[in-house]
């Protein structure tokens, strides 16, 4: 399908696509799809005070109710799956399986917290007080600000939203300026959910604003969003996370990683080939948990890069919309000057590079094309320390176990990590206390690709949030602990005296 | 029991009580009555990084033994229950059965963490993909950076403390200037707790520091302190949470509150009245979790106020050291003046004041002592949103329920709330989404004075942290969420192909 | 619609309506409606065996992919909700917005379980021993016996199916002698859903074996059978709950219940009204956490059956297709045979009795119509303390509420429960460890009417088992704690020493 | 220390010793070393109605007020660790290191049961009306009976006694005739306990009932005894759970098991060795999770034996009460009959035999002294699939990971196993769903010498029941699920209408 198609499908109109004078461009081709109207600064506190009106209704609504509207969401989802993904494909430039991949992920959010609808699970808890009751509920918090990245236009916000509107809190959603229309595409979606849904959706519950950093800053200072949820870079997070922090906001950030494959004596080869590939260059390098640098062990790192070098150089380099495609466009030609400039950093400190190189046949015009690189380090430098957006993997050798850990934890990101090897203790070990600090450590599967029913994210400047599975519900609500006193008495904790 | 035989019962020596030159005084009397040595900020790296050593070693230990040192403690602790106590009252001016009962709740927090030494609860998830294991652990996180406040000045460590080393964490102890004795006392029985314990305790796993901002600063500052847990006013938190953000570290905020009662018009009300007069003028007033502020229905509200003032009539005001004072003094002359300024502040915006004069006769001269305050104001007005730490407590009337949450909810701090009805649908609409806004929310008992067992803390200026009971425990260690694949095949997450 | 469109909008086959012996009648007026195929007792053997076979592909299948499956099934039913209603009404007499209801049962349990199959949590536990890691997982079970009644002909499957199906444990149902039909054509929306599900489904996931007590002894008796889920009289439950122990199976039992009510003095007497006469009259009476125990306090009981009284005079009895019927008939005549022969037993004890008589008029003639019955006792006698399944509510009179717990206790069943009350300290004392005794505990609300989300069931006679909501899903698995030692060494537990 | 020394330093009174007419042998060397009295059957009513009373006033008290008695037992058990684990060498004849294993582990379930005194935790859920309130908690049940075996005459008491303390539950213990002084001393531990406790803990909180069948017999048939917890023999168990089950109680079955081992051939044969050695050997092989059958790869079969056999020559066997003696005595010469004729019955399958022998030298005269067992079978025959409760170790082999599993899971028991393996691959495999059928799973640790942490336990005829750690409390309380309507509405669950 051509950009048009592409487009039409997705019944965007043409106000839409172009009421305003947001370019957006396609990094197939680098064609101007669509100028898209932005949100002014001065709309904010119009959006905030709407968004805290739905609030006030919304969270009233039982959460088993909440869910029903994100049980439609996921079956709208279904029914606008292809279309969505091929919008993903034009506006990110993933290829097809990925574009298809990140809608899947937004309807498996979407089951996942239909079922948290009637959980999201407090405690009751025993009470050294006789004739008292004491327990822990989770109440709504309110407006959850997103704030999302180019590379997973939609997934990320369907992880927020999803999970935000079960728990009780309306949503505005800022996507990247690079993403707009994956975001009104979704906003659609969402629309026709609430009509299904009906009138006990209040207006407001999920808003939409694009723009740049000014309308993010709204968010981010207002008291009241009380929830600001940011994906993006570790620049991004180190800015948002202490300005929110400031105004007694509660930041959850998603933001750099620096992931490692640790590749084990006793690895299956044939596996860890595969996955390394992948992992390195899916999505052309730009998943925050795409594998960048490879730890091997001596006695199997030669035979490693030989067979990765093969590899690498058979990948399909192209335009993402033919099935065929494994490794599309970089987002925008500044990426790729930055991949470019990266890997010379690299070769100064004594980087030997195979790949790398811009590409300009067999692909569309226009398109910011890379060879995906494999840089073989002599120690890990800073420039390895740095994430670097783009398909580059370094690879470092290693002797022993603990010495792998050591550079595998040795940089300032904390997201993913994994390890290939057929060995109990080496897994285990990695695995334990002293092994990967990551927030994600796998085993024989590379670090990208988590599923939702895990907890997401990382220590370190990878920013401490959690979203999606496991208990990240819990930061879109707040806790409150609770005792009743339901006897004549009033007896003091910790057995204290106080009589009158 | 005068100064001197307190002191001496505590086993302090001649160094220790005046080896320094940070001056201790009693609230009781204003007196000296230590010199104690402050740590050089200078010292503070090598303190940090005896405390990441120790880390290494202490990470690796299974948590059920580690347990077995916060069990020693507590036996320590319990055989050290009454001179830590005496101490607690010398130093920070509690009466006699609070300064037991902060010991008692130490005690406690060391039972529960035992408890939890061989709990640390992860999960094991059902994972999307055929032969691999999903599950989440929890991991020791590094050195765990506790500030804590003069009004707690024993019990908020051993908090953090029981905690942090159960789940492998190293302690680095910043007490309040005002009150180093109850510290250095403390670490003496952990030093027996760890004698007893040990070669498997490395060195320096519980550090005390002593000392002013610059220290506090050291430690908000490292990027070898991964958990600051900072105890003390919105002022201080607002400076320490974003400093730590900033620089990748987690923040445990537990800051001032405002604390609500609602008295309805079912209200039991003498039972009100007792627990009124205890929120409100136990610790004379200064506890986070004080009652500041009483929200009474109309119908009931003038009665309430007279019952009130003959009750504060007839406290027993001075030296905390006897068995019958239940007011003892304010922490120093200063804490007073801010609470005659305060209480002038409020006449100027319509207040009626009761009480609120200093207390000259029939208490040791030398300390701050005070009438508690009963101040009725015509509304919620700036003055009362503030807190201020003393016995003064603001009295307003409502209507409806909804009105009294209302004023309830409408101040920047979340601490504490309660509501005294013995009506069902009162109450639950007060522990309801829609109710109280505040991490604690009791029925028919004060604000103040938590059980262990459940989460402490709130949100909005209260810097939404939790210490204590729940999973407060998470907050001292890092999760790691890990798929381990134990097939030959390589599927992705979300049906994702990429097949090379 | 008469029985033939309603049977005829379901799909069901000439032969699956008429191809065998055992006739199907309408309780609405004693029609036969069908006479369909009985498995015989020989084949049992085949069906279990194929259920193991099943067992052995779907225990292997990822858990959220088999959440898949349900989901689809959720989807299934929600197309064929009027339809199977519909059916409920004509073949277990329910009206219709209790026919609807049960199916709105069957679609929130799929999507509680789709849930579920991405949680299925165990627990990651702290090992005592370095170099070791400690887990619970819960892996499936094998086939899972489901044998349901004729009063929740179909809800109570979908109950069981659900999780066992999300659980990884094949299905094999056997329904009422008195309700296949339902039965049959819950199958045939299975099979839908298996169908669109495709083939990692594996034949015999899912079986309809139709019968006698014959058929439901071979799942009793079958060690290939581990879970057997039961559901109706505590006659039936205890003959099987002894013989699945004696094999070494696990049985889940839900069985009778006498559920009562306490109306305190303070209670809203318009709701309880209106409580009392859903849950006493509600399908006929005939649910089994039906009303069936008042406990008036004396103050007002004589108030509260003069309205019950009125109301029940007024209440709409008759054909249960019609939308302004509120009480449909009795399964049978033996039912109200029995019901009428209860109520003979109870005067004889001394009640005062309203109603209780056969309908006639205005009804469908060959239906067992009946006026529920309303029977003042002068105290609990052993007629009260018996299940009659039909609309009698006894009613009893209390003067302290430990008297009416006592009474509220004082039965074999320990099913359901509730007190109307607006008073805090009444509704958390019967909630609290010395109050009701029942599985189910209500405040405010009547008896039956479960929500799914909480687990169902209740202990004495009741059997004990817990199906649907929090963690009734453990029942369908078996827990597997292991410990994985990665160190080289080999510690024992409890410090033992046994060098070789 | 000889008999009479390790008698007098437990304090038990010469009444306690010889005033009745029980005889009690020493497994050492057959003595008689008292006579104790035993319950009459007809004291057992008297028995079970103050088990009743006190629970009318235990269950009142709040749980971590239960747990401080739990705690002090915990003290109290510390302080006689060494007499009472003498006591158990006499009694029971296990070697000095598991007498002192065993009260380590009685220890350590009273700190975890402390702990929990404060957890208990039932959970808050999300309710799909509004103005509901759904929560489910945990209360106690009732009185416990304890049947337990003579391999853990103490600690299996202490599993249960601290957790049905703790929840709430009185205890009667009946103890197995054959160790009723390892009994009396514990009571006598307990008395002291409940002394310090002080009058809080009510009178017949736990009894001690001495006897045979007869007395069991009447906690399993009284209505009034709601839960049975029954450690020991499959035959004991298969009456037991069936007649419990009937008068619709509670049983908490730890029956036998058949333990095995895989041995693959990437194990770590040095480590395989001393874990199959202590598991097989220790405890004479008379533990419920010794190590039965060895299941090893064709590859390494051979010089595993061949270790094996050098390993087992070379075992000290003795008496028990030596430092360096390993094995210990079997129970009585009953045990070493049954062990020899099973030994004679697998030589007659085709088994080959070492050791397995009386040995009367070199150890003390009158007890029944054995060397451990040996024996290869051509395939897992009737014999093998039978527990012995002895050190008799059958040998088997395999070929495919597949097939070790399946003989592994081909026995009637399900209560412990493991795999020394150091391919994660089979690690896993072993652990899944796919893998053992036990509770109890290990890698690269034997299948005994469980932590306290995790719940204990299997299916089949192991009876289902789980002891200790993880959730196992809940068997010790009945769950109450509650909704509370603090609407001034009645809304229906599922959408139902049914208006007056």
């Amino acid at each position: 399908m051509n950009h048009h198609d592409i487009l039409a499908a997705t019944g965007l109109s043409e106000q839409e696509l172009n009421g305003g004078t947001l370019a957006v461009f396609s990094p197939i081709d680098g064609a101007e799809i669509a100028k898209v109207k932005e949100t002014a600064a001065s709309e904010m506190p119009a959006v905030i005070a709407k968004s805290q009106a739905a609030f006030k209704a919304w969270r009233k609504l039982p959460a088993p109710r909440r869910g029903e509207l994100v049980r439609i969401l996921g079956e709208e989802l279904r029914a606008s799956k292809k279309e969505l993904g091929a919008l993903v494909t034009l506006e990110a430039g993933k290829i097809v399986s990925e574009g298809l991949g990140e809608v899947q992920e937004m309807i498996d959010i979407c089951d996942f917290a239909v079922g948290l609808s009637r959980q999201l699970y407090g405690l009751t808890i025993a009470s050294e007080r006789p004739g008292h009751k004491m327990s822990e509920t989770w109440h709504p918090m309110g407006p959850c600000g997103v704030i999302s990245a180019f590379n997973f236009p939609v997934a990320v916000w369907s992880w927020n939203a999803a999970l935000a509107l079960v728990c009780g809190d309306p949503v505005i959603w800022k996507p990247s300026e690079k993403t707009p229309l994956t975001a009104i595409a979704c906003m659609k979606i969402m629309d026709r959910a609430v009509k299904r849904f009906g009138a006990d959706a209040p207006e407001g519950l999920v808003q939409l604003v694009i723009g740049g950093a000014e309308i993010g800053e709204a968010l981010v200072a207002s008291k009241d969003v009380p929830i600001i949820s940011a994906t993006g870079s570790t620049r991004m997070g180190g800015i948002v996370g202490p300005k929110v922090m400031a105004r007694w906001g509660r930041p959850i950030l998603e933001l750099g990683g620096n992931n490692a494959m640790i590749v084990a004596p006793s690895a299956d080869l044939d596996m860890a080939v595969r996955a390394i590939v992948f992992s390195a260059v899916g999505t052309a390098g730009q998943r925050c948990t795409s594998l960048r640098r490879l730890i091997a062990h001596h006695s199997i790192r030669e035979e490693l890069v030989e067979r990765l070098a093969k590899a690498y150089a058979s990948l399909p380099i192209g335009d993402p919309r033919q099935s065929t495609t494994l490794i599309g466009p970089l987002v925008d030609h500044g990426a790729r000057d930055r991949m470019l400039a990266q890997i010379e950093k690299a070769k100064a400190e004594g980087g030997k590079v195979q790949g790398g190189r811009t590409v300009t046949t067999n692909v569309p015009q226009g398109g910011a094309y890379v060879e995906p690189a494999l840089v073989e380090m002599p120690r890990q430098t800073d420039t390895v320390r740095e994430e670097t957006f783009a398909p580059i993997l370094y690879v470092l050798g290693y002797d022993t176990l603990e010495e792998a850990i050591e550079i595998q934890n040795d940089v300032p990101q904390g997201l993913s990590s994994c390890i290939f090897t057929l060995n109990v203790r080496e897994a285990e070990t990695f695995l334990s206390a002293v092994g990967s600090d990551c927030g994600i450590a796998n085993v024989n599967i590379g670090p990208s690709g988590a599923e939702i029913g895990g907890a997401f994210g990382g220590e370190k400047e990878t920013g401490g949030g959690r979203e999606s599975g496991s208990d990240a519900w819990k930061g879109y609500m707040r806790r409150q602990t609770s005792t009743v006193n339901y006897s004549s008495e009033l007896p003091l904790a910790q057995g204290v005296k106080f009589d009158l």
